[in-house]
């Protein structure tokens, strides 16, 4: 069944914005993906203005992939899923936002991805991208574990990876480590000669940068580099104590999801990985999700205040 | 003998700048101190106007605390020692500025503090502020070790120490470390309530914030606490090593300056704790006589020159 725009149905967006980027869908009513954007930083600690600006374009480029460049973003009906807006404040701030949209319903991204891999049910993800954490959502109660951010948390993400890394090659290089093939992958990857070059190059870079140095350590512990194999168990074992948290809450199914989640999945504890299920859809059929429950609830609500009333 | 305008004594300016801030002191040729002055930070590396700024601004306060407000820069020598110039953009660019002085001599913190702390004989360093680093200057050559910045090393440091105590704190409220009183003292002091507190408090903040928090992780480990102990040991036995490391190098003594140093000491080994001797004079006045070897340097070359030339 293909959308026509003569029925005028209504049609959904569904955000994920998160530090590196935000993403966009135009969803029908039954499910369709019309189209799909990308654009920059999504996550609101760092710059509303810059989150605020990749939510439009990410739509509109949304829109013009669905075909749909003549149609007002004051006609869509927005779930909005936001890295960031787990702290109050953000949530303040976005929640305040003079959006353009029909209607705009705003969750956390652990929540839309939550709500995406179990296609609306309740259940688990843990989430290994640039940052870290565990999240379920079980008969209405949201369970954070982790999503410390960088660089003090997000152990077993991307950005906690690199980190570990550049870290562990420069005292590898001082003589305080092994030797290790990590420092000669290193260096070719930043075009760095010594340890100062190193100092240098990653002088004030943030989690991102980070999290794209991750796939060192991959090839490096598989290659059975000893510094690197450290690195890796020490982030499996992490990702799987957070899995275990989580369990505890009773979640009907646990996936996990982000950019670092099949190079780490190896490294989880083999109980842990049996028991995952691959996620249904993404986050950003989760925001649309989440904005359908969200307007049940409100319908719902309604027709109890008109019964109230008459 | 005091210091006499009428004179006509040549006056040095000692330099000393850091990641937080930048301090000067005006000095006599007979090593009498004028007057000193601090201002805003002096690391190139984040921020070459501001450094530049900070150097200028530090001189004329301590012309000013030394009475000698009427003289211009144009009649002072300046030692200047800064953090950020071991590495060779940052060293190329400083070399350049326009600076407003009679001459000017660059060189790192870590030299600058060694040539102090041993009255400009060889001799070796660790310092322990916002970052660490060990550094030795024995028959002319210099010896780095970490120095690696934040926050992928600095091991040791005051930023390091933060950090560790926010992760632990972190992961203990988590429930994946165990209970610390350090979870307390971190929120009482960042007047947080939640681990979501802390996470928005600590968001983007630089080493010098968690530098701030290592008095935390001293007085929670001097009060018997499992997980400070943890990182108070981690933090000294990388001290302890980078100690032996400059051993190496053969340095007829040997300091731990910064900071930091006072509330490190205890937590040396023993052996590295009884060798260590207290540094006789700061970096800015290391700056002073770095600035005093190189003119006799030149001074030396020019009779050399003139003497091939008869």
């Amino acid at each position: 069944m293909l959308y026509s725009k003569d029925k005028q149905e209504q049609l959904f967006l569904g955000i994920d914005g998160g530090g590196s980027k935000c993403k966009a869908i135009i969803m029908t009513a039954d499910n369709q993906i019309l189209g799909s954007g990308i654009s920059g930083p999504g996550n609101p600690l760092h710059g509303f203005e810059q989150a605020t600006d990749s939510i439009v374009k990410s739509a509109y480029l949304a829109l013009i992939d669905a075909g749909l460049a003549d149609t007002p973003l004051t006609e869509l009906i927005a779930g909005v899923g936001l890295a960031g807006v787990n702290l109050p404040q953000q949530f303040e701030q976005m929640s305040a936002w003079q959006h353009p949209f029909k209607a705009m319903f705003l969750a956390t991204d652990l929540l839309v991805a939550c709500l995406g891999a179990h296609q609306g049910q309740d259940g688990a993800v843990m989430i290994t991208g640039t940052g870290s954490c565990g999240f379920s959502y079980v008969c209405g109660q949201e369970f954070i574990i982790g999503a410390h951010g960088f660089p003090h948390g997000d152990k077993g993400s991307g950005g906690w990876f690199g980190l570990q890394a550049v870290e562990q090659v420069l005292l590898s290089l001082d003589g305080f480590k092994p030797v290790s093939v990590l420092s000669q992958s290193l260096m070719d990857k930043l075009d760095c000669r010594t340890s100062t070059d190193i100092v240098e190059a990653v002088a004030g870079k943030p989690a991102a940068f980070y999290a794209g140095l991750a796939n060192l350590v991959f090839d490096a512990a598989e290659a059975g580099d000893a510094l690197a194999l450290a690195i890796v168990h020490e982030g499996g074992a992490y990702i799987s104590k957070v899995a275990r948290a989580l369990w505890q809450k009773n979640p009907p199914a646990m996936s996990i999801i982000g950019g670092l989640s099949t190079r780490l999945m190896p490294w989880l504890d083999q109980e842990i990985r049996e028991r995952l299920i691959a996620p249904i859809g993404p986050p950003e059929v989760g925001s649309v999700l989440f904005a359908r429950q969200q307007l049940a609830l409100l319908s719902q609500r309604n027709r109890q205040s008109i019964s109230v009333n008459q």
